[in-house]
């Protein structure tokens, strides 16, 4: 079941007025075209995709399995013909970000360009996950607000930190603790919990499998594979 | 004809070895589904879309029609049954580069950031559209040499001054004119003209639809929505 192009009546409900410098130029040849105030708008996006886009913020220390859980969800919604799209270090700090150090001013940077760019997919009509560590809980707050209402949704990849430092699957734990890497989230430097968030996943307890499709269950039941 | 999952048997070919923490989890339970090397690839999501990701960048002056062009061409796609997103200032200036101003600096930031993500949008798989000024050569082939070979479309928006200072939808030529705007591109700052653009669209000669349908047409023509 691929993502189908559904009802597209919506686009030809009215003609509206131009309101861009073609104005003047020569309209639409075919009587059946009509403009939809000249912008395809997020709703159109949406039935179009068959899914209503969200932003899925992962967070949690390293080594929680923020980006393995991220890119095993990002595989099942493939596999049901979803557009998903995970942004995390890989795609993220060489490119975007890669102005930006660890300086407190550079990390809420970091985090806030992230939810921006999250929004931006969002608003394609696209499932995007995040999975950064993102340490801060007025960081990740401040990335909620600037979503619609009920499409930010705060997943809380949770292990004890003895279990993440145990997994270490980059030696980073091993250089924090040999005083390495300064204000190592959760040795050196705060992880501050989600108070409430929409998920939380602990991946002491259950396999990848199992939480990725936790997250894929939470999105189905609030219908955001089922656009009207 | 929307977009359709087409064959997913490229994911079951090999069982490669897990290299993240959760190694050390219990393994999926079903023997039918395997790990892809837990990573889904662009090519993987290029397939399930059934085009190709890339960034068509219009560039031209300011009036030239760059944002009508690009949002009639989005129209295009959307009924075509394409996922495709336009970035432009409506979503951009106020809110990922919401920090930047108009020092030379902070223009080159802009367009940066801007390609940034339109190079994260096309590894989604996603036909994005960039509308700004983007004036300088150097700013625009700074793009183009992040994105993969022939994924950077270049399109120059053209339409003789006069006629994008007489359209002036927004009233700035007139700001500018009168000095009320410093640095304005075409009055009081240079537009450096693409030398070698994918595509030239002549805003003053064609109508709307026919410059979205000729970008339409390139992006056919080399294959962006026929993935094999």
């Amino acid at each position: 079941m691929g993502p189908t192009l559904r009802s597209l009546h919506f686009f030809y409900n009215h003609r509206s007025s131009l309101t861009e410098p073609e104005d003047t130029m020569t309209p639409p040849k075919s009587k059946n075209i009509t403009w939809h105030g000249g912008v395809v708008t997020r709703q159109d996006r949406e039935r179009a995709a068959g899914q209503k886009g969200c932003v899925v913020w992962f967070t949690g220390l390293s080594g929680s399995g923020k980006s393995t859980v991220a890119r095993r969800f990002e595989q099942l919604l493939l596999e049901r013909g979803r557009v998903s799209y995970v942004l995390d270090g890989d795609n993220i700090r060489f490119g975007l970000n890669k102005d930006l150090g660890f300086s407190p001013e550079d990390r809420n940077e970091n985090i806030r360009r992230i939810g921006e760019v999250a929004k931006l997919f969002a608003d394609a009509a696209i499932i995007t996950t995040t999975a950064f560590i993102s340490p801060y809980r007025t960081d990740r707050d401040n990335v909620r607000v600037i979503m619609p209402e009920g499409t930010f949704i705060e997943v809380y990849i949770n292990a004890p930190l003895d279990v993440c430092e145990s997994r270490d699957p980059k030696g980073l734990y091993k250089k924090a603790r040999a005083g390495l890497i300064p204000e190592f989230t959760g040795i050196s430097a705060p992880y501050e919990e989600p108070m409430s968030p929409e998920l939380e996943l602990r991946t002491d307890l259950y396999d990848v499998d199992a939480c990725a499709e936790q997250v894929l269950s939470y999105l189905d039941k609030r219908g955001f594979f089922n656009v009207a």
